[in-house]
């Protein structure tokens, strides 16, 4: 077959240019350069209006004219804690998938410490990275090392990053918690306890184990929610604590599955019968959740979904389909429902 | 502080070119390169007068020249058949570890697809990646897909890629299974089976399993071998079988973790105390081996170490340490002694 339509020059629409945004935001192109590239503090209120500007205005760094530069090394970067984690690895799966053949994948370790994100960032884009998935952002380090240089596409991994132009993709874990806790209730559970994280950490599951509790008009007293530390030592410890109190509960939602594989050790130690005696859920769906016995129902991080979307966001970006400014992606969490529930 | 020693100019020995090696194996310059790219067939005496060659005169490809060469993309590619299995994360956690910040590491998942393995290392080489570390080679397919690009240094996993030179990382599973029997046959066992992977699969498990017999004065009777798929309902089947025999093991050693987390299954539902009526050894210490209840003895695969391995022989071509011939490094796996033992 012979391709016989004419050829068409698209038609690019006026594109706005950075003095574009200068000039809508009042400020100088240097100014806006600093709040783009994050490398100079720019006070908050001139920050907003540059970012308002960029909106509107649906500014988009040259992406496209970056890439036909010569030095472009066809690799995205993905920032990770530790790829041996096997959320990491799923996000950096899907990732790949995403980008197929047009882009390596470039996993980089930070083992949590801010300063070596800080210099992997560097490292990654002085090589030339074509994009950056930043899924290592402790929320409150966040601005300290996130890399804001505006002609290399960052996307981040939940709501740490507040700037025009880094895409986020969000898991609703809030809500796959509130419904964790629903199917708790539905099979007849009246008092239901949580095993959380640390208090600074996870808060959406704890909200979506409250929402849940009031909208079916049960009580939320507080020595139902015990701290927890995300290890298996610490969730034993948690269901030991709880048992022991004068109120028992009668079903426990984990905020992970560590802590709920404890939960389970401290069941047995207690002669409980899952699900007859206590009902218990977990977070995550680590391979062990289905290997342990009885079989953890738990929820289903997106793991795969989110380096998968995390590669189209920045696939995107770079070859022009789209342009300006930020785009959040929220991906639902699956509960999983095996024998403890 | 001001640095005061004379500048020298290190002595670099005669180096062996592709021209001596052709002389001395009594070939052609291009048959020799035919040998070190693979890219045609050499009749098997030939190809074996120039490996021999290559080893005697220790040719170096130019690895350091080509580093100088603009286009290196200072990157390290490992080809793994799927980053999410924990054996492939721990293997390139352990290579990026051993890279440090001197090259970046690109992953590239093959699903097992020989076709799509080849398209990778096509794709990897033409992008300029400075090294190769090979972990998705099959036993079968190994001669079809392996690049040996003489200018590339390449790391192959066990013994599938021989090539004079591609080094070598090689877990040393036969010693490790015979020294788990050893231990099963000290605890007392005297029956002992095997869960077996399919019968072209895994056979230096297999192989020390038997040593291990040999070697105690025991006997191996055939029917005490019974192959499964690797799967937890192969193991779960395999042990159900082995149980109904007129003489059932008082020991099992499993080729791998799933299919001895399938054993125990079968164990729970036959009413048997572990390890007071059996006794279980799996093979790879996944996740889930620490967390069933009980706990699984088991032997931990060096994935991390052999990532690591495999990073330093890449970097020891790169930066001049290594020249010629192929070096073989063989990494020991250890035993893991939980509750089933």
């Amino acid at each position: 077959m012979t391709d016989t339509s004419p050829v068409v020059t698209p038609t690019t629409p006026g594109r706005a240019t950075i003095a574009d945004v200068a000039r809508v935001s009042g400020v100088s192109t240097t100014t806006v350069s600093h709040v783009l590239t994050g490398k100079r503090p720019v006070a908050a209120a001139t920050r907003d209006r540059v970012q308002a500007a960029v909106s509107q205005l649906h500014y988009r760094p040259n992406h496209v004219a970056r890439n036909l530069r010569v030095g472009s090394s066809q690799m995205i970067a993905v920032v990770v804690p530790d790829i041996t984690n096997p959320f990491y690895a799923q996000l950096t799966r899907g990732l790949a998938d995403a980008l197929g053949s047009d882009y390596g994948t470039w996993v980089c370790n930070t083992d949590g410490s801010a300063g070596r994100e800080r210099q992997l960032v560097g490292d990654v884009l002085a090589r030339g990275a074509d994009g950056l998935v930043m899924a290592s952002v402790e929320h409150d380090s966040a601005g300290a090392t996130v890399p804001t240089r505006y002609d290399t596409p960052v996307v981040c991994l939940g709501e740490s990053i507040d700037h025009p132009l880094v895409d986020r993709v969000i898991a609703a874990d809030g809500e796959a918690s509130r419904s964790a806790v629903e199917h708790l209730v539905s099979r007849g559970a009246r008092r239901v306890a949580m095993i959380s994280g640390p208090a600074s950490q996870g808060g959406s599951r704890v909200a979506g184990y409250q929402e849940a509790l009031l909208e079916a008009g049960l009580r939320v007293p507080k020595f139902l929610t015990v701290h927890g530390d995300w290890t298996r030592a610490g969730g034993r410890a948690a269901l030991h604590r709880l048992m022991r109190s004068a109120h028992p509960p009668d079903a426990v939602f984990c905020a992970n599955d560590l802590m709920a594989i404890g939960a389970l050790d401290a069941a047995r130690e207690l002669d409980l019968t899952l699900p007859a005696d206590l009902r218990l859920i977990g977070f995550d769906d680590i391979e062990a959740a289905s290997l342990v016995s009885p079989a953890l129902t738990t929820i289903a991080n997106p793991a795969y979904e989110t380096g998968w979307s995390a590669g189209k966001l920045v696939l995107d970006r770079l070859q022009g389909r789209h342009s300006g400014s930020r785009r959040t992606v929220v991906l639902p969490c699956r509960l999983i429902v095996r024998e403890t529930s």
